[in-house]
């Protein structure tokens, strides 16, 4: 895809599951930007992109900070100047803490807003003036999709952290969907409502142990590639997705 | 795909929009069923897929009747006796009244209930044993896919009729998602959240009357065929997709 | 209070719990007329209101049979043609059946509905005429309250004919909200999660056995009466109950 | 009623509207400490209450602050040590802006939290040991009772601050209810979808400029108080109210 060429794409937040899959779907159409804390998180992705044929660069960004941020889009574009972005990926789980309410610290309660809230917000700030940039020309609509989870829909006990990160950010993805839609951004946000299968989550004993009882993360980057090619009549605004045996 | 041979789709409630656009694309892969009240309803879509080489059949069927349900299944075994179902879609949209309540007779007040409760509790009755069946040998999970519609998750005002039967098959939808996931069926639920760009409404002046502003039924058709491919790890249970333009 | 003689309530599905506390409730204002398919369901609660100086009467009825609905009200117009209707309360249970969902006959599955669908749009058709006549003169603004369960938001695994039955109920209690709220009639739905405290449910085991892990209907009653006497600046559509040590 | 004489409330967020009526309301019954940023909030209500026999005091917090939440508990402590806390309640809207998304500053964004998602966690975590310590001999369960607003189900166009604060606030109250609902605490969550009748909102034109077309906030006192004194075996998680014209 020629047209393709002019195009990059940007992902937040990898490392063993989603973030990896959702880079290496994507790159098979356009470079590809791994942004994460840890460079092991991104390295080793960077080098399987490449020795695939594809364009990947790995930026150490910490999302919470606006600094950080500033300097991963200040190297985004000396890298990627030339090119319009079309798609941009936020999954950053971080913060997560499970906790009696009356033991969580305010910096522990408060990890779940600034990876999910305050971080969201400086990744949405720097990427959507690119994505406008995009809409006339991109090959599909210029996405922003988002990452959620069980947490986006339910406040379970113990919880509340990771809980109003994860609704915050579901608040904001729906504000963004309602005003950038219309200028023809396709905002979609993804509820994964299950244990991703990812050699930290092996010995979890999650659903009786069954075959496929985790999900697969190259499922989960094939729905996000689905998400980013619907056309602009029909933009779909969130869904959720589990493994065939989980509870809900 | 040669295994695909062995398989076969059905789609009740077939028109214009949303039912002819999935039985063209489902019929790429397999032989696909319609099932419409009215022949003229599908006997062109049989002729563009058999034209296209594909294998169609019609069967003039009234989902919410118990006899002409069990005759079309009856000619359907008939039919595809050899074949295992990898897909059904439940796409009936049928009972649409809007009428200020107390001019509702009962009779409109029930048709909601009449299309999309009792019909598809006789659809879902008559496929998930077929599904069942072509559990372990079918390319994807076998399918059950509906179509819901923003009556599925509002009851505005005069829209009773429609949103009762709506609900309903929601509730339905969900409980055999919850049943059947675990057997190996991927049952989802699609909420339609806009005006389909058919012939018949190409005059109603939706969203302004922006171009796209109504959706392209074909992208339905695409994102039905996506579920359809979803592994077990990773089943979509419920999606919304509406044009970019859409207020919601 | 002098002006609620010229009033009366109706409590259509009264037994041991629910409907029979908000009888009890309604009763200390209002006569009340309770409807049951079985006159045993209402026999001892009519007593017990005349017992203690209240006024209430009872009608054999079938909600969900036009005929045994016109008779009805025919039979409450004859006795309270003279007063205007405060207060109509939807308390129907009927049609529970939990059951795999192949070995559910049609019957079986459309009991929920019959109950909560066809009988709910029944008993609104017939009391929103007495409740617009009620507006401008009612003590508080006329009351259409509607009985819902944990299964009007969720469709459970081989509980499809109660949950559809229930979603359909909210569905229309919704719908006549936003129809007849600016009319200023009052239509809420309150969702009971959890088990009633009554003869029946002594046994079961809920909560651990717990006291007070199952709902007191006296509670109930409570809050319905609390929902009546809202003023029209302030309706609550939708609120939920259930025991504080119950699962959500 | 004396043995309430053992016990006190708390209102966070006190101004003309929600704050004043709930703190009046809960005063007929307990000593009551308003909280709010700027003494002119509570200064006239606390006079109010006093001239009525009630007992009140106000201390100047900015709940967003841990050392101001610290102090202003320090202070309850002496003044009420001796008493129990048998409700508070958060009613903070504090943070409000609407602005096209990339007109946003970080700080105006986060506004949004800090008011509802830190506010609200510093205020829980010192009023929970209290009601924690009240439950053996509270007249009613001991409460927390927060106030939602519209964009706590809906984050809206150019409303992204405000509804990530109201979204992580029913995050929150959520889990707390799962936590603590089994400890005997009842945790409510209250959504006001409109406008309430204040000063500041006399000359809005909403829902036409009809009578009671805005929100009587005494009202809302009344379901709060409602709310307060349900039983453990009944309590509402959530509610919603709006004017009876409202669109919704």
């Amino acid at each position: 895809m020629a047209a393709a060429n002019n195009f990059f794409s940007i992902v937040a937040g990898v490392g063993a599951g989603t973030g990896r899959s959702v880079a290496i779907k994507f790159a098979k159409t356009y470079p590809v930007v791994l942004l994460a804390r840890n460079p092991t998180n991104y390295e080793s992705i960077v080098q399987e992109i490449k020795s695939s044929g594809g364009h990947a660069i790995g930026i150490s960004t910490d999302v919470a900070s606006e600094s950080s941020v500033k300097n991963a889009f200040a190297e985004i574009q000396k890298e990627f100047g030339g090119k319009k972005l079309a798609a941009a990926v936020y999954n950053v789980g971080g913060g997560f803490v499970r906790k009696p309410f009356l033991e969580l610290s305010l910096a522990e309660y408060q990890a779940g807003y600034e990876a999910n809230g305050k971080g969201f917000f400086l990744f949405a700030q720097a990427t959507l003036p690119l994505l406008l940039d995009a809409v006339s020309s991109s090959p599909h609509p210029p996405s922003l999709i988002i990452t959620g989870a069980t947490a986006s829909l339910r406040g379970s006990a113990t919880m509340s952290s990771f809980a109003s990160g994860k609704f915050a950010l579901r608040a904001t993805g729906q504000s963004l969907a309602r005003e950038f839609g219309p200028k023809g951004i396709h905002v979609a946000h993804v509820i994964i409502d299950g244990v991703i299968d990812i050699p930290r989550t092996k010995s979890y004993n999650v659903n009786g142990g069954v075959e496929d009882g985790k999900i697969n993360s190259d499922a989960i980057a094939d729905t996000y590639w689905h998400l980013h090619t619907q056309p602009r009549s029909h933009f779909t605004q969130e869904l959720d997705c589990r493994p065939y045996v989980e509870k809900f």
